[in-house]
């Protein structure tokens, strides 16, 4: 299998978990795309993924799989026990709530207030943004604060429970995970949420976390961007 | 059980689909929310879905699951056969693309196009709404090209099988079925679509989806409204 991604970005780092926690590093070539040059917006990737994003999955047989959940149902399905997306409807039920939650609340709007708020990923991007955002920085900015109040959400969640579905590690956390690193590169986690940073601390003891397919959460690109 | 929602709308209408599928009409008490008058943005909602919109089911022990994708794998697995979200880990990560696409290309755009670009739900809904949006409409109008895009997408995917996610129909079907009525019922359905139509005529036909639980596709608060 492949899988097309940019090293450290929040959904591939997502897949480099899911990749890690079901032991299939030695089944995925990872292919790098230039996000940066804007190779995801052009039509020999877009014939891969029509969204144009990353990351998608091209199974032996020619199969284009795109979007985490779908991609995390296939790799966590493979071995016929979906830890990481549920065994029962209860289970199944919950992850799918929390990990839709976790991409809405944070993830989601995070995404736009980096892409309409902040330089983003540069010049090559410009001119694959809808124009009617061009210089709404405030409407951006309103993103970053719908994340930080999502954050404000989890955190109460988990005063609760362990984990965002419950007792175990889900894909939910995993979404999350990567929505929390995602607002600290971009300088935008609100202080004083003991329980998401009591979770984050416990979850990152998590092997596939700790690894996550040799990958570091912060991308080089950003690095060098200076965020 | 319980699910709480709005007769007709989109995303209880993609519910109302499922519970017809799975036969479990007797087994589930519908609880109408005003959504004219705001009930789903106040706090006794809000306790039971922090996203505020519909539909909610809530189990006999209490257990609330929000998001049409964790309500549809819930009822979908209750029989221990998942024939709507996918039995194996291939139909399962199609289904999930799909469906997210339906969303993401349809749906979604199609809500923000009713909520700022049309008089929407009415004056109620007004005080909940983005500030950062009001008098935008070019935005809003944009979010309809956006799903007239989508739609043409599936038409092409449509014009090479005959559902979705291959040759079953699935809870991606569900999804555009609702966005594509959604679109109609706001005159925004792009002419020259052969394969999409096609394909809904085929879908009506299913007895789940002629039955619907019993709903209209176009709900009647809408029709009060003039749509």
């Amino acid at each position: 299998m492949k899988i097309y991604d940019r090293a450290g970005f929040p959904n591939p780092t997502r897949i480099r978990i899911v990749v890690a926690q079901k032991e299939l590093e030695s089944k995925i070539e990872f292919v790098p795309v230039d996000l940066i040059g804007a190779e995801h917006k052009q039509a020999a990737f877009l014939a891969k993924n029509p969204a144009g994003v990353l990351p998608v999955l091209e199974l032996d047989d020619g199969t284009l799989i795109s979007e985490c959940t779908a991609i995390t149902e296939y790799l966590d399905n493979l071995d016929g026990n979906p830890e990481l997306t549920g065994r029962t409807a209860s289970e199944k039920a919950l992850i799918h709530m929390m990990q839709r939650r976790a991409e809405a609340f944070v993830l989601d709007p995070l995404g736009i207030f980096f892409h309409h708020a902040t330089p983003g990923l540069g010049q090559a991007l410009q001119a694959y943004k809808s124009p009617e955002w061009q210089g709404r920085t405030e409407m951006g900015q309103r993103e970053a604060e719908k994340a930080q109040e999502g954050l404000h959400y989890f955190n109460s969640v988990l005063a609760e429970q362990q984990f965002l579905a419950g007792d175990a590690f889900s894909m939910a956390d995993i979404t999350l995970l990567a929505g929390l690193a995602f607002a600290e590169a971009l300088g935008v986690v609100p202080a004083d949420l003991p329980a998401l940073k009591a979770w984050q601390d416990r979850v990152a003891e998590i092997p596939a976390v700790k690894n996550r397919s040799g990958q570091s959460f912060l991308p080089e690109d950003l690095k060098r961007m200076g965020y």
